[in-house]
């Protein structure tokens, strides 16, 4: 049966929100005619019964076929902006271009990357995982030995505790989202449950830690709670359907659902069963939010609940007044994204987002509101809620409770401080060019 | 609270069919020990307790982070098949190497692609997408209006009509799964539903079909039934979030879930509204698939259900016997994967696998089955079902319907026929070496 319904009733196209915002479901699945809804597609006229003019590639053979495909020439922007190119000893970020994508998934070649200590070019075949500590039983694994276990795929999204820093600043960085918010990337990732592997190794039931280490040069480690380890933790091998990106964790990784990036080893070699937390490095100081006291929290490794959008935004260019739609990203590492909900004048009146389905817990879920735009200076922002019950917080809360910096962020690439969840606003002109603003 | 249920009751670790097949649920949400059941985690003896020898990659920092990532050198093996490297003047094909990957996404660099003549470079600043025929109003579209039209994301496989072609050998052949079954690949595809480009032009409701075509230098053109264009077709602009990659059709192509992969147009510049069809070259000849009478259906679009295992298969070896994990790919392009049971003697006796959730319709779904083999020989397969009502046929049936050539195949590259959909069977010896078999 088709599903086109002639002539059955379509939701109106008045506005459910301030300026022009549309009924989430107003273009899809209906088949009325949305006079002037629409202004983009041009209509031919009559020198369109002219001979087509043939470009050049309808003309002759194209290129061979690679064994493995790359994309076209013309998205060689679509690239990670790298905070150190030249590899100094330092930290080196990639970060994903979030607003030349549309999808919830990152392609691996895109997908963010920090590395404290640069990319171990590890030889799988002597890669060994070791389960170690209050255990019954040590166990060794090889990769061909983590093959023949039990798998799960999961799409889940790993986000940098440090995403989103900019937004700390008393005055809005003008920056791309990819800039902005491009520590999070979202993959399917395909791995064996940790749980089995500590089940066999018999962990002891008391035990309430387990530390993490990995096997590039600084042995980077974190403590996890076990709880956490039992609920959906694997030791991951295949990012997207093939094996991980050596940025990632070649030849395997850590992989806890909706905790901070940091927490989820890359190149995992040993885990740990413990009695309490190791207080390494990254625990105790880099990835800890700071609070307006001078304080720190002890623990905090979940990424809250967030959305921005990502179309439009920043770098992009409104070419008129006219039907647009708004897309964006929301994502929880507490739950399910249940609601996102749009604004476009600076959150007076909010419209209820389509979410695209299925929505999946902790993962990339992508929101899209139709939008007609007059031509008139106007703020998008979103907002998101998860089945935890946590939403997004407004920014004027958010800011109450962990501050803003005392002078404006001179870098996108700067970390004023930790987890940041709060409201990204985009601010539209009259002649369609648009700033990060701050409602 | 934790998920783990410590000594909750678990499946039995009995067979569920013959030859080892255990309950699908066995090993996973459990927390009781399995001695015995997995043999591959080796126990650490006392020279663990030795300093353990650090490789070379933990001794000093790693390679600087690229601007995109590409998979490990160790993984090199994994790339396309190409039937036509040089680029001679013939179709070229290039396969995807299923048997390496574990997921439900094919990464962009490794989904197959079939090109009829070459990959045409297109500018897509100066393409056009035209809508005309039986409508009330031409259209023509740039990539950038396109862009703020709404749009859907849907992960689908696209199939080639002649993929698992070899099948129909009257002999085995012996090949990898990537081989006999790489014409296949799933993505997240992100686009503008047509049904909305149609409306916009005023198609006519009496129409039956619409032809797309190319901006390749064959042109290439199918017709399409108009009912599935307002069903779920979609003019596809993104491929797992980026811009679809040159070989799959940039910058747009036609999508048709569930079609075979011919119908969806690559490089699609125009969409003519029509009447009947126009019986092109791909749909009257190449891609019909013949029957032992000689004669051919003359219109047969939809991939129909098929599932294969990919691990254990041809070209992997089992290293001994205990426990391993069989996974397979199912998907039906008449539906959503209801149930996918596979067996370890030849089809006499059938286990129901577990399928990675969600499961979404016109889609790879994953399955996977426990299994404690005892080193001896056995003959794995497996068998999908959707939710149409439609099964995959057991060998003897197909092939009494369909046929098989006179003589053995050479070649996993040949195509003897198109849309074979029925069991694919490993025979494993008692060395572990594994073989394509017929039941």
């Amino acid at each position: 049966m088709s599903k086109r319904k002639r002539g059955a009733a379509a939701p109106p196209l008045e506005p459910v929100a301030g300026n022009g915002l549309l009924h989430r479901r107003a273009l899809l699945g209906s088949s009325i005619m949305f006079a002037g809804a629409l202004t983009t597609g041009s209509a031919l006229n009559g020198a369109a019964a002219e001979p087509l003019k043939e470009p050049e590639w309808s003309l002759a053979p194209g290129e061979v076929t690679p064994v493995l495909q790359k994309p076209s020439r013309y998205e060689a922007n679509v690239v990670r902006n790298l905070s150190n190119p030249k590899g100094e000893p330092r930290t080196q970020h990639a970060r994903t271009p979030l607003q030349l994508l549309n999808g919830t998934i990152t392609p691996n070649p895109l997908h963010f990357t920090i590395l404290h200590s640069g990319i171990p070019d590890i030889d799988p075949e002597q890669h060994r995982l070791i389960i170690h500590g209050m255990v019954k039983q040590p166990l060794e694994f090889t990769v061909d030995a983590l093959m023949r276990y039990p798998m799960v795929t999961r799409k889940h999204f790993v986000e940098c505790g440090g995403n989103s820093a900019p937004l700390f600043s008393n005055e809005p960085v003008q920056a791309p989202v990819g800039l902005l918010h491009g520590l999070v990337s979202c993959a399917e990732w395909t791995g064996v449950p940790l749980s089995i592997l500590l089940d066999e190794a018999g962990a002891d039931p008391s035990a309430k830690w387990m530390l993490a280490e990995g096997a590039d040069s600084l042995a980077v480690s974190r403590s996890v709670p076990m709880k956490k380890a039992y609920e959906d933790a694997m030791i991951a091998l295949y990012q997207n359907g093939e094996r991980i990106m050596p940025g990632n964790g070649y030849p395997m990784r850590l992989l806890l659902p909706g905790y901070e990036g940091n927490m989820n080893t890359k190149f995992v070699r040993r885990i740990k069963v413990i009695n309490q937390p190791a207080m390494t490095f990254y625990e105790t100081r880099n990835y800890s939010p700071i609070l307006p006291s001078g304080k720190a929290y002890r623990f905090y490794f979940v990424n809250e609940v967030k959305s921005f959008i990502t179309r439009p935004s920043f770098g992009q260019k409104l070419n008129g007044p006219g039907f647009y739609e708004i897309t964006g990203i929301a994502y929880s590492g507490s739950g399910t994204i249940t609601k996102v909900t749009v604004s476009a004048d600076g959150g007076k009146s909010w419209g209820e987002a389509a979410l695209e389905g299925p929505v999946t817990p902790k993962a990339f879920t992508l929101f899209r509101m139709p939008w007609r735009w007059d031509g008139q200076p106007v703020v998008l922002t979103s907002r998101a809620w998860d089945d935890s019950g946590a939403v997004q917080p407004l920014r004027a809360d958010f800011i109450a409770q962990r501050g803003v910096t005392k002078e404006p962020v001179k870098s996108p690439l700067a970390f004023p401080n930790n987890h940041y969840n709060s409201l990204t606003s985009w601010g539209i002109d009259a002649k369609g060019e648009i700033k990060n603003v701050y409602v």
